[in-house]
């Protein structure tokens, strides 16, 4: 995401200011060098208070956006205290430094769709005035987040937008995400190194939006949202997941069997989520330019190229 | 509370063992001469989790019941990070060795009805099915430790029930709290102390529970409250503050005026909070036994027996 967010800033204007923080090494070389000698970067952890008050004194920027989050629902199951406390007291550290700083930052909380937790078919598509009921510790940490953003903005007038964002596809995911995996295993296959695929449950329905137009909701809603609104960030159109597989095996012309792991099956998962984005496309004229076909055209590339270049197998030898 | 909860289990069953830990060391003397000798006690901080932890593994306790938390929604407006990291984090330090140590233990999870934020009188009385909607740091916390409840109940089997306690009064209550202060300044006023009674609001209404009926009330949720499930705790009756404040100059037989202080009145506070009792009540058999009339004249005792003390007044000379 940040390396995302960072070449889209820059695309857009070359001239502006990036200061990034984080508690890992900023990337650099392939995939990553877009962002060397262009950010400012600080090393530390944000559960230092101090460290995130003084970076935030430091360059008064007009913009915050908070990526450095826990993200994955399974990690959390196996690290629920530690999943919770740093995602909500990494936040409170960045949106109490603001509003003690007085720095008139304008704040993205970036919630997630597991905030709604169980939902039936029937409520597609999910909005934003639906209540929230999370079931896992990461979903409680997000809701925990827009709950606390909402008590920061209309108690203190900190200008916090929040959203409650979808599935992410895009190159460069990793792979313990079940598109950029099937992508991958997909690949492999074309190139000889696998002969099945294996999957979890391709029954479930998902609305996926590519990192690209995720990058770019969050730019405008910290130039249009609201103070204190919470937004949906997904693309309205759910997919079942053997139509994804199927995609992409009909892309590459690959055949190989598909085989069910019950290991990657989710215990009581819900069946269907998509959201409903025209909220979003109101406040901020979003329309995304990345439909999942064209998504998924860039991961296979993207996984070709990295799979090409780990074997060392030359492209155009084939 | 800890005092009162102690003092109930103590009649209940003078042999039951009971653990103490708290921040503070525990109270001896009057008021907390009913602890001393009786209650195993840890002092040290519930933020250190492997404190927590270790004391778990000790005692094995049946049921923990955790009163350490701020809670106060002024001081969470003054201190919104620490009155949500302490809360929230301590809560979690608890229930995440209850977790690791897969101990059994039954947990009640004390929450506020703070949590249903702004509501409106035909919402009255209030039912746990209701979503919440928290304005301040305080209910933020709250909320977040009930959704965590509900995670840890559901996703890891733990034994916890949660509460949305109402507005305690009670003997021994301190004087920020409105009844208590009103109660404290009838009796000054009797004594010959002042010649004023100052107020904020009069003109709210809330649902006042007796803080030994609140230990009543947890004791049997601890019982018999179901996991995972919540539950009002409140008395299902409505009272204007200057009813309450009526009741007490009628009681003490004074008619001191009455002024009202704009800094002692909250912003954007609800005009009426009443809960429904009816799930408290059909789970646990739960029956109050001090109604407000009863609490009240408990509290001008309280009051009368600490000022006369204070001043050296003794009660056979008045």
């Amino acid at each position: 995401m940040g390396e995302h967010y960072t070449r889209y800033l820059l695309s857009k204007d070359p001239s502006v200011e990036i200061v990034g923080a984080d508690i890992k090494p900023l990337r650099t070389g392939p995939g990553g060098d877009t962002q060397a000698g262009k950010v400012t970067f600080y090393r530390g952890s944000f559960l230092d208070k101090k460290w995130v008050f003084d970076i935030i004194k430091r360059h008064k920027p007009d913009r915050v956006i908070n990526l450095a989050s826990y993200s994955s629902v399974a990690f959390s199951w196996e690290n629920p205290s530690e999943c919770f406390v740093n995602n909500t007291n990494i936040f409170l550290n960045i949106i109490d430094s603001v509003r003690e700083l007085k720095s008139g930052a304008k704040v993205l909380s970036v919630g997630s769709s597991e905030e709604y937790g169980p939902v039936s078919e029937k409520d597609m598509p999910l909005e934003e005035s639906m209540r929230t009921g999370p079931i896992n510790p990461y979903a409680a940490a997000r809701v925990a987040q827009e709950n606390l953003s909402g008590v920061y903005a209309a108690g203190y007038g900190l200008d916090i937008v929040c959203t409650r964002s979808f599935n992410h596809v895009g190159p460069g995911q990793p792979d313990i995400f079940a598109v950029s995996s099937f992508a991958r295993q997909v690949t492999e296959a074309r190139l000889g190194l696998r002969d099945k695929i294996t999957c979890g449950n391709l029954g479930i329905v998902r609305d996926f939006i590519d990192v690209r137009d995720v990058v770019k909701a969050y730019d405008l809603l910290l130039e249009k949202g609201k103070k204190g609104e919470i937004y949906n960030v997904c693309s309205g159109e759910g997919y079942r997941l053997s139509e994804v597989l199927e995609m992409l095996k009909r892309k590459a012309g690959v055949d190989a069997p598909v085989e069910k792991n019950a290991a990657l099956v989710r215990p009581a998962d819900n069946p269907v989520i998509v959201g409903s984005c025209r909220k979003l496309e109101s406040a901020t004229g979003f329309k995304r330019k990345y439909d999942l076909s064209r998504s998924l055209d860039d991961i296979l590339a993207y996984w070709k190229n990295s799979l090409e270049r780990a074997s060392g197998i030359s492209g155009k030898n084939k």
